[in-house]
């Protein structure tokens, strides 16, 4: 049993609340345990220079943390006038993970840029700022696509990701800080609706891990990515239906 | 009649919503109309290097909004790798109006660090912040004042702010945004319990004002503040009885 | 009696040497007691992009001290690699008091930039900026004015600033450094030639403050104001009829 | 076959060539196919603050490219006044890589640098220098072993790396530049010398991947890992007796 | 003829104005046709960290121009974020150049920090720069020296410099900026009072020279500097006798 | 007899290893004794905005050290988010001395951009990046040449560099690094296949120079270039015949 008592393969308890930004194109709120994200996706009718010209859209993220969303208050990275290792990793991930399930020629040359602000820190940072972005993106693109007439939806397919890591001789999904803080390995997983990888990063600094061990974590991580597909599913509701169905109603 | 039904002397709806975050000593989310600010107060058992060996305290403020808090996106400012000018303004104004009211030897050498993150922004954000600010910070001097079982209780007057402003000929109190942006005059007003100011900052850029509007707009924001306290005092429950009292129970 | 001998409601000398520099459309020397600033003024035929295409001109201000104008040497802004708090808050009052007293429209799509250098700061370093870069800005103006042969001239009133501040029971006009280190209150003030408030700037840091105090404060800096609006018409000569005058001779 | 004529599961020559460095306690001159990196390691007799007083030592690395070790010339960060994510999120990854295999306890307070500084690059630089460091690392921790004759040699075991992609259907080991640019798929695995996973880092932007696909491209990195430690081997000569032997000749 | 009437080998009229700064312990306003530079030299009982325990002292500037300076208005080095190649290559000129006449064993472990302020510039900033801090700083000294009862005169020798270069034919002394830009050698020159080089840098960028040309160059420069040193002697009156003198009276 | 066991007016061993690099369009590895730079051009199809329209090219330099090419390491520049004014100062030098020797109008609209990038330190690294510049310059010159069929060779004559100085009372040519750090006089000369000067810098900080001991020291240098001219030509072979030939064969 873990310390919060969930089962070793249980998840925590997950909520998506949408449209809480007055002005967003899309925004939705997640609580993954204590870990909470505010994502918010906006909508430019242009692309970043490297793009332009080739007929096709962007979607980049930024992710941040508010100084105190942590145990023990942390530097804002506007005062040090620089961006850490960690948020410019993370939010390459966040991007890299969105644009993989996002095709770029329906877009346009429109771009997309989601905010992950976290509000506070409980551990899966960065899996729940994809889980909730994915969210906020898709209902910016949805208004995309009707004010646009898009004849098709350029959201291809779910996105959701999760942690999963070892403690001891137990594989664990979904860590909590505290677990994280302990973990000898540590691997964040994005999947998609049909159960692709996009992406698979494992650590195992301080214990370098096996075959085995890499194949029960992916599992794991399937179990708790289906789940929280069915939730994305749910908020999303009406807009569900477009997602990788090609032509748009 | 204002174009949100208001009387000119009315304020909008204000809710402080207290202990909202799980780590920080004290905690509030202010909502005044549709502007949002999640204030936090750090303890920190040292001074900055300036203030070292004076067996004072020291309280000092920053200041963000989240990229999308506006109607359109601002780049953020640890991206940009400096802080704008109105921000350094905004969050020099909060650190001084907050130790106006916080006797600092009272306070022994130890620093609170108040940070004011704007979840959206719809008019009167740094003086929502010092309001939801005050409170936060009094909370996180009363769990250290229990702690250190401090003699004094360092907090000597409540704090409040509101903006005030003229539109035409017509003086409002507590512009949101769109107000804000017609006015042709905009005071921003940081009053203590006892009716005293600690700031007065009017700006007529497009239009300098008269003695007489200065005095309308002071006794607008005299009143707006006068309530803010009471709601304050009710947020703080059984701490408000400890300000300004001096001696602690 | 004041330290250096002045009466409560006595200003320190004042001088403004105009043409000072070779190469400025503008240029001023302005000494308040030993407070000494160089205003220069450039005009540049285009606006910033943020102002481009509505048909208007623009007015900014740059301000910063020399190491050496203060009793210890501060480092140079360009060392640190940014500009403090302190800096920016006062460019941007300068500019703002500044544009408060000229027609944009009436400039067309240009820009004038004023340049505040602080060679020796003896307190009041941003009134004293405030009432040399009004001098600095007229000369350029007119410049311009002739050059172009604009039909209106663009300044609209004149504009000068003084602190004020209570040291005690008393309340004075124009601190000096000592004073302003003194001060439990302390207010800046710009006002127009007609007498009208463009900015109010009091702040009780240590000390808030009652509205009579306010008002008493008020009329020393009306005093203030007014005496010098006089000095610096004569530093203008022949220019100054153009003030206001709304039409060009 | 492939465009430069190598099997599917073939690697590209590899070289490495040591001591290429006067100063340094550790260098090596690693190339890759057209891939070429100095790796150079450094002994600090201290560690970084954040691990002071623990009685263990830190590992750490930089990694950079030259102007024009691509085709076109990349800005040199120094004049853009930053790191980019990539290069932070490399340097991040190859000091995580190394520590996994050094006892930090049987290090002592010290610290060992290592810079990787891409000369040329044509795929795999990442990779690359995480091979070459290794040897770096383990000849500089070699020379402080003796110096103070520690009684554990503190590296555990042999560490390599490598990438393998999918273009099309084929899996491939070792891309170079222009396959990199292809592939759907492309991974960074690094191993050890006993066969266990310390990175494992997958990305299917373009193309989400199957178990199956990961499955064949870790079996791949397997047998080129394995290869590239043989090679590591020999030339650390001497030293690689010491590697994971506990007790120190 | 030169343009300005000057015969070939002659300066231009050079005044230096001591004791202008009311804070600094040297200061000297020096102009050297219209190119006017503020030198003010400031005291600090501590040596960098790189010097520290050597038991000598440390004499180092910095340079900057106002931005109206020149014709056109240059951005503040403060708002650009750093300083430019131009002036890091300028001050460390300065510095090094001055304690080549400095006992800095003498000085124990104290800094001299000069700097050089251009309000307005006409050619030669760098050399008037030099020649007026040479005044700045041994004024310092002297108050040092004589705070301390220093028993050995720190100053060693007078320190001065000119430009010369080469227009068409003619070798031409003390270049002014118009000069300057026709220039197709251009060289700098730092001597002693005994006629010793401290600094000789020599450009041919569009012209490289001949050794006759050089020879000339440095003649016209000896003859310059010479004159300028008579007028340092003037301007520092009484405090003149000590230099290099050894022994302190 | 020096410390090494060359004669006073004897240079250090130098080899020129001409195309190292496959991507850039000339390309040389320099190595003067144990000092070792890695020269490669750049060729732009374009001039910096500063340039634009005049129908001239444009030649510049960059120059860096790798952390470990020393004794002890040295912090990146990339980490330290700025360049040091001494890497500034000698990227300046060497872009200064390189368009001394080409015909700016002939090279036509283009930019040629010299990276001088330091492997390893032995003294000289800057005199010796200007030798191994001229040759990598040289060569994508050349492949400019040929490809655009320029009338004219743009490079007018040979460029080579060497430092000087005096230790003691002896004269010598091509300090290493242990004989800079002792040296009184240290001077670096830059000149042209024509023997003529297109820099000098020579620096008495610690101990001023005579014009005997300037003349000296011009000669040895003389001696010292004349001889890399020589290898300079035997590098470029077939390429060499065209310097300062005027027109293109």
């Amino acid at each position: 049993m873990r310390l919060d008592g969930r089962a070793q393969d249980e998840r925590r308890a997950m909520k998506l609340t949408v449209n809480t930004n007055k002005y967003a194109e899309g925004s939705v709120f997640i609580e993954v345990g204590d870990t909470k994200v505010i994502c918010t996706a906006t909508v430019e009718e242009r692309v970043p220079p490297f793009m332009k010209g080739q007929g096709k859209g962007w979607v980049t993220a930024e992710y941040s943390m508010l100084p105190r969303a942590t145990h023990t208050r942390n530097q804002r990275e506007a005062s040090r006038g620089k961006l850490t290792g960690r948020t410019m990793e993370i939010q390459r991930l966040i991007g890299r993970a969105l644009r993989s399930v996002v095709n770029l020629e329906a877009l346009g040359e429109r771009s997309v840029l989601i905010d992950c602000d976290v509000i506070q820190a409980d551990g899966g940072t960065r899996t729940s700022s994809i889980t909730g972005a994915f969210v906020a993106m898709t209902m910016a693109i949805h208004k995309l696509a009707v004010k646009h007439n898009l004849p098709v939806f350029p959201v291809t397919d779910y996105l959701a990701s999760v942690s999963v890591g070892v403690i001891g001789e137990q594989l664990l999904l979904d860590l909590n800080y505290e677990e994280d803080s302990k973990a000898k390995v540590d691997m964040n997983v994005v999947m998609t609706g049909q159960g692709k990888f996009v992406e698979v990063q494992g650590t195992g600094e301080e214990n370098p891990f096996s075959r085995d061990e890499l194949n029960g974590l992916l599992a794991l991580a399937e179990k708790g990515i289906s789940e929280m597909i069915t939730q994305q599913r749910e908020a999303l509701g009406a807009i569900a239906g477009q997602i990788g169905g090609g032509t748009q109603a």
